[in-house]
C-alpha cells in the first residue's frame, strides 16, 4: 500500500498547491460518499417462498421471493478535494467484468490510477456500472435476462494481453515477453473479477446517462467495454462532458451511421498499449476506433492518439493501470489534459 | 452530497486537530486505495460453450465457461489519514443483503458513518464480505452451494423496522410514528441491497479472519449479521482487536459454549434502536445478544450497552447509520471509543 518513489516525486507540484496540506504530503478532501443512479421498479409473483436462517445463532426465517425490487441502478464513490485544481471533476468508469476496484488498486497493492488523479488535482467519482460491484445485480432470467458470464483466469491473461498461453502452475505460464504487467501478481489481480450480463446495455446507458446528467460537467477516463458507453453518453449530453480518455476501448457507435458533430467541442484522447498487432481481436477494435476517430476529425472534432508503443513506451498490456509504469501514463493522460485547459 | 450543519458544527474539534488542512476544513488524507483478501482457486469442468460479443461494436468471442477461477475472496476500500487521532484503524462491516455502501452514504445523499469517523480522526475500511459488491461473487451451484436471495422492499421495510406494513405505493406505506428513519428516500435506500447466499458463511467467516490478520490491529464497527463474523473473528485474533462496536448484531457464537476469556481485553460496546420490543424477531435477537454480553462481562471482559431508547433518543430503525440522527450516534460511539482511550 506504500506510494512508489516515482509518484511521490511526479506529485510533489500537485501536493506544492493543495493549500494546508502541502506540509504533510497528504491530500485536502471535502468530502468522500458514494450514491446510487437510476435503476427501475420491478415487481416479482408466483415464485415459492422459502425458509432461511440469515446468520448462525438468529431464528429462521419464512422467505418470500415475490414482491417489488429496484434493478438497473448504478452505483459511484465520490472524493472531492477541497481545492481542486481542475475546472470539472473526472468520472472513472471501467470495462468489461470488471469493478471500479480498477482504478482504485493495483495487484501489488500500490495505489491505482484513482489516488494518481486525486494527487493531479482532481476530484474523482469511481463508478459501478449496472450488474456490477456494489450496483448490485438483480434475479435471473425474470429480470436480467440471459445468464451471468464469469471470466475465466485464462480469458483474462490471454484477452488482456499478458501472456499468449495460459497454464493453472504460475510456473508454467508463458508472459509476453517484456510485459509490463506484475506478472507475479496475476491471480491477485483475477480476485478483481466481476461477473457480467451480455443483455444489459440498454439498462447500463440508461444509468450511465443519467449519471452524467447528475455528475457532470466532468472529464471522463473510460476503459476498454465502457468505451461505448462513454462515447454514447457524450453524444447525448456534449455540453456535459468536457474530454474523453478512452484507454483501449473495445467499442463504439457506428461512424458511418452517427452525426459526430455534436461531439464537435469534446476532445477526446484514445490510449493503446503495446502487443496489439499480434492479436487479430485488437488490432480489428484498434482498427474500428481508428475509423471512428478519424470520423470525429472530419466532423471538426479533435480525436487526438496515445499510441503509447510508438511514442517507445513499449510492454503495455490491455490493464494499462495495472501495469508497473502506470503513474507514467497516468502523467501523459494528465498532460494531455492540460493542453485541453481542464486542470493547472 | 453537502454536509449538514451538524456535522459540520460535531466535527470542528477534530478538524482543528488536523495538522495543514484546518483553515480549509477538509481532512489530510495520506493515500486512498482498496485490496481484495482471501479467496481460493477453483475449477470447473464439463460446461459447454457459447458465443457471444463483449460490447457492441466488437467482434464476437467463443466463450469457455471452463477453466480456473478465484472464489471466496472479499474486497476493501480504505482511507489513510495523514494524521490520524487514533491509535489504529477502523474497519467497518456491513450486514446481511447490503454491502459497504451501508457506511459510505445515506439515502438522503449526505455522507455516512465513514466520513464521521473519518473527521473523527480515524483511517477507515469499509469492506464488501464474500459474494457481495466489488468483493465479487462465484458461479452457483458448481461453486457456491443453493441460490441467492433477493430482498424484497417489503422485507426491508419491515425487518429493518421502518414501518409495520409496507406498500408498493410510497403514499401508502405506513411508517412507524417517530421514526428517524428518511422515508421519503427509502426507495433510493433499497439500490443499496445485495444478493447473498445463506451458504457462504464459512467462506465469510475465513475471508474476514484474513482481513484481520492483514488489516489489524484495529477496532472494528459490525452491522446485523456481521456480528457473529467479528465476535468469531476476535475471539480468535484478541490481540488484533483492540474494540468492537457491535450495532444491533443479529448473531453470535453460543455463549454457553463458547470460552469468552479470550475477549478480556476486548472492549465492545452493543448499539441498539428503538421499537425492539415490538418485533418478536428483534426481542429475541436482543435477548440473545444481551445473554453473551453478560458472559461477556462474566467472563472478565467488558461489555458496555448504549440502548438509545433507554437514553431517551427515541426513533432508531435498525439502519441507525442511515437514521436522520446518525451524527449524534457516531458521536456517542466515538465518546466510548475515547473513553477505551483508542482515540485522541
Amino acid at each position: 500500500m506504500g506510494i512508489a518513489m516515482r509518484t511521490v516525486a511526479v506529485a510533489l507540484p500537485a501536493i506544492a498547491l493543495l493549500a494546508g496540506c502541502a506540509q504533510t504530503g497528504g491530500i485536502n478532501v471535502k468530502e468522500v460518499g458514494s450514491y446510487h443512479i437510476g435503476g427501475e421498479p420491478v415487481t416479482l409473483k408466483g415464485l415459492p417462498t422459502k425458509k432461511m436462517v440469515y446468520s448462525p445463532g438468529s431464528p429462521p426465517v419464512t422467505l418470500n421471493p415475490n414482491g417489488d425490487f429496484v434493478a438497473g441502478q448504478m452505483y459511484t464513490r465520490y472524493t472531492i478535494l477541497e481545492n481542486p485544481r481542475a475546472s470539472v471533476p473526472m468520472l472513472m468508469w471501467h470495462g468489461g467484468g470488471l469493478s471500479g476496484t480498477t482504478y482504485e488498486t493495483k495487484p501489488d497493492g500500490k495505489p491505482g490510477w484513482e489516488m494518481d488523479f486525486l494527487r493531479d488535482g482532481w476530484s474523482v467519482y469511481v463508478s459501478d456500472a449496472v450488474e456490477r460491484g456494489r450496483a448490485s445485480w438483480a434475479r435471473y432470467p425474470e429480470i436480467f435476462q440471459g445468464e451471468p458470464v464469469f471470466r475465466t483466469k485464462k480469458e483474462a491473461w490471454e484477452l488482456f494481453r499478458i501472456g499468449k498461453t495460459y497454464a493453472s502452475d504460475p510456473k508454467s505460464r508463458q508472459a509476453i515477453p517484456g510485459t509490463l504487467f506484475p506478472i507475479a501478481d496475476f491471480d491477485q489481480f483475477t480476485k478483481q473479477s466481476i461477473p457480467r450480463w451480455a443483455t444489459n446495455d440498454e439498462r447500463t446507458q440508461r444509468a450511465y446517462d443519467q449519471y452524467v446528467q447528475q455528475a457532470c460537467p466532468c472529464v471522463i477516463v473510460v476503459h476498454s467495454q465502457g468505451g461505448n458507453f462513454a462515447l454514447t453518453s457524450a453524444l447525448k449530453y456534449p455540453d456535459k462532458v468536457k474530454a474523453v480518455v478512452l484507454v483501449e476501448p473495445s467499442g463504439s457507435p457506428d461512424p458511418d451511421k452517427t452525426d459526430l458533430a455534436p461531439l464537435r467541442n469534446v476532445p477526446m484522447l484514445w490510449v493503446w498499449g503495446d502487443y496489439i498487432q499480434d492479436y487479430p481481436f485488437w488490432k480489428s477494435i484498434k482498427e474500428r476506433q481508428e475509423r471512428f476517430r478519424a470520423a470525429l476529425n472530419q466532423a471538426g472534432g479533435q480525436g487526438d492518439l496515445l499510441d503509447l508503443p510508438a511514442k517507445g513506451i513499449h510492454g503495455n498490456s490491455h490493464m494499462i493501470m495495472m501495469d508497473t509504469n502506470s503513474r507514467q501514463i497516468s502523467g501523459l493522460i494528465q498532460d494531455w489534459l492540460k493542453t485541453q485547459g481542464l486542470v493547472r
